[in-house]
């Protein structure tokens, strides 16, 4: 283990006198329980927490348990807009809220890198602890390794999410009927511009920011409305286009998109046309895709549209019947080609 | 993206023809969607999984929600008794268990580093799946990060869990009372001397092998013939010494230990000696300590015993009184020497 360097920056809450992450903060011993009692016990504070177990044990609402996981690896950790830490917890929140589940608990799984400054660890955990408050949802369980220097990229985080769905309704893909109308909830490709414009040092006009929000909120009050919501999915990694290609080839049905209906914010357009990507397949934070029946469609965007994070939400297509899942774009000139996945990387460690 | 070599060991899986893991098996593509449909899906299967959403949605039993997670970096990825996939399960499991829960479903993250071969890979993931059957859990929800060569090490993997607590009855420090008998359900040591004796390149007559193993079954024995348990915590980072001094924080407790009562592998002693470290705080991935009533000890003992998890399981203090939380351990020549929590890092990336 190595000593406490002599000088460097001060340090807001010094861990055992280091200002920066060592192996030993993982080891199970008093470093470790320091850091876990210093930054993230009184970050999260909360019952379940606090009785300091292997695990939480709390009551679950009448409903359908709904479990899903997502990790996070971006880079840079901080950008416009958000940080790994926001992300973390929107992104598993939105995962619960696109099964239609109301979002309770999460779990945080931290593997810091030795080195990490503890500065920029407080600041994230306090991030993850302000986007869990407004999300509504308590961070209840939590894990802390450490790796050795070059064994990792500063810091990444898993979180778990646990929510009850207390409708009876699935909201899945094999839900998806013909004359479905296909809603986005907003602009797209905001995230991963804001997250490649400072990764390439772009600078625009209006700087992009990541549109890094939960949505929980919107959905629940599109099902409270009543709204017969069949298939919800956020757009991260791979975008609009990849949401519409995997519902449409998971329920085997084809899809007609009208690409001037898609809402493109233009510094993303712009960013897009230097960096030569295709804004149908960058990924959004804050963002999802619906499926509802024709008939409701009407209503369902002006739901949308009264919301926060639905205010530009827009009908961009509809399930054109059964098929082999293709996804057609139509272009104003009255052009036709098919959406497919790209095979390749475009953006590496978006999320 | 990298083009795919031209030479290299064949694999038997290789996905979208590339042996090892690129970047773009995590972009959100096609190449992500072979991972998934060619390795995880067949490996996991099971009706939550299939129906490819965001988050898996079931029903759960009565009781209580148990909900907990860790993340795995231990290295080498395979080792003697188990591997980073088996350890993901088993670890999970135990906290689980640790809080009196039946273990249902867990998640699975897994942080890729660019380069992993696919055949370890499918190694791993196959290792999951036998221990999930084995533990009797499902892996329902899943998440895939691929991060750039030298951002990672090999493979990370996150584990949450859920289970249900059926008793109203809670196992935490908080239950913990004087005059509890401490028992330990066996022999110490095993895991961490694996892992180390690899490292290190030591070698033994006898060859140490991990003793990951799903403890759920066993728990679950010991409340089902009405064992009055308390307190229950697996003996991992830290091992039975950081396990027994949190207990006794948390709770405001001092422990009486009699060392010669531990049971303690010779091949473990032996290496702990070459090695300089005090066996009391070296990991174990199947093994727990329980609090019960002194009334209800020799039963649970005996319990334990009958099970293929517990044969070495012994009576190893008592719980004095209230007190700081100190923990005493007695020498057989009457010593008495104060348990500490290690301040550096004994056993670094050892689960």
């Amino acid at each position: 283990m190595s000593e406490p360097p002599d000088a460097g920056p001060a340090c807001p809450i010094p861990i055992g006198s280091y200002p920066q992450i060592v192996l030993a903060h993982g080891g199970g011993g008093r470093l470790m329980k320091q850091l876990i009692e210093t930054i993230l016990v009184p970050a999260f504070r909360n019952d379940l927490l606090e009785r300091r177990h292997d695990g939480a044990v709390g009551e679950l609402p009448p409903g359908k348990l709904a479990f899903t996981t997502d990790s996070y690896v971006v880079r840079p950790l901080e950008f416009p807009g958000g940080d790994i830490g926001s992300l973390a917890v929107n992104g598993t929140v939105n995962d619960l809220a696109m099964c239609g589940a109301r979002p309770l608990y999460l779990s945080c799984g931290l593997i810091l890198e030795e080195g990490l400054p503890i500065e920029l660890l407080v600041r994230i955990v306090q991030s993850m602890r302000d986007a869990a408050a407004a999300a509504g949802v308590e961070i209840v369980t939590g894990d802390t390794k450490v790796v050795d220097r070059g064994k990792g990229d500063g810091i990444y985080i898993n979180t778990a999410g646990v929510g009850v769905v207390a409708s009876d309704r699935r909201i899945e893909p094999s839900e998806v009927h013909s004359g479905d109308a296909v809603l986005v909830s907003g602009d797209i490709g905001r995230h991963g511009m804001a997250i490649m414009a400072v990764r390439e040092g772009l600078s625009f006009e209006t700087r992009i920011e990541s549109d890094c929000a939960p949505l929980a909120d919107l959905v629940a009050k599109l099902l409270a409305e009543g709204i017969e919501v069949h298939c919800l999915r956020d757009l991260t990694r791979g975008g609009l286009g990849a949401a519409l290609i995997e519902i449409a080839e998971t329920r085997g049905v084809d899809l007609e998109v009208e690409e001037a209906a898609i809402p493109l914010p233009n510094e993303v357009r712009g960013a897009c046309e230097i960096l030569g990507l295709d804004p149908l397949y960058v990924a959004c934070e804050g963002r999802f895709v619906a499926f509802v029946p024709d008939a409701d469609a009407e209503r369902a965007l002006a739901l949308m549209r009264a919301h926060p994070e639905g205010s530009r939400a827009a009908r961009v297509g509809s399930v054109s019947g059964e098929g082999e899942g293709l996804v057609s774009l139509l272009g104003s000139l009255g052009t036709r080609r098919l959406a497919d996945l790209p095979t390749g990387e475009q953006l590496p460690r978006i999320c």
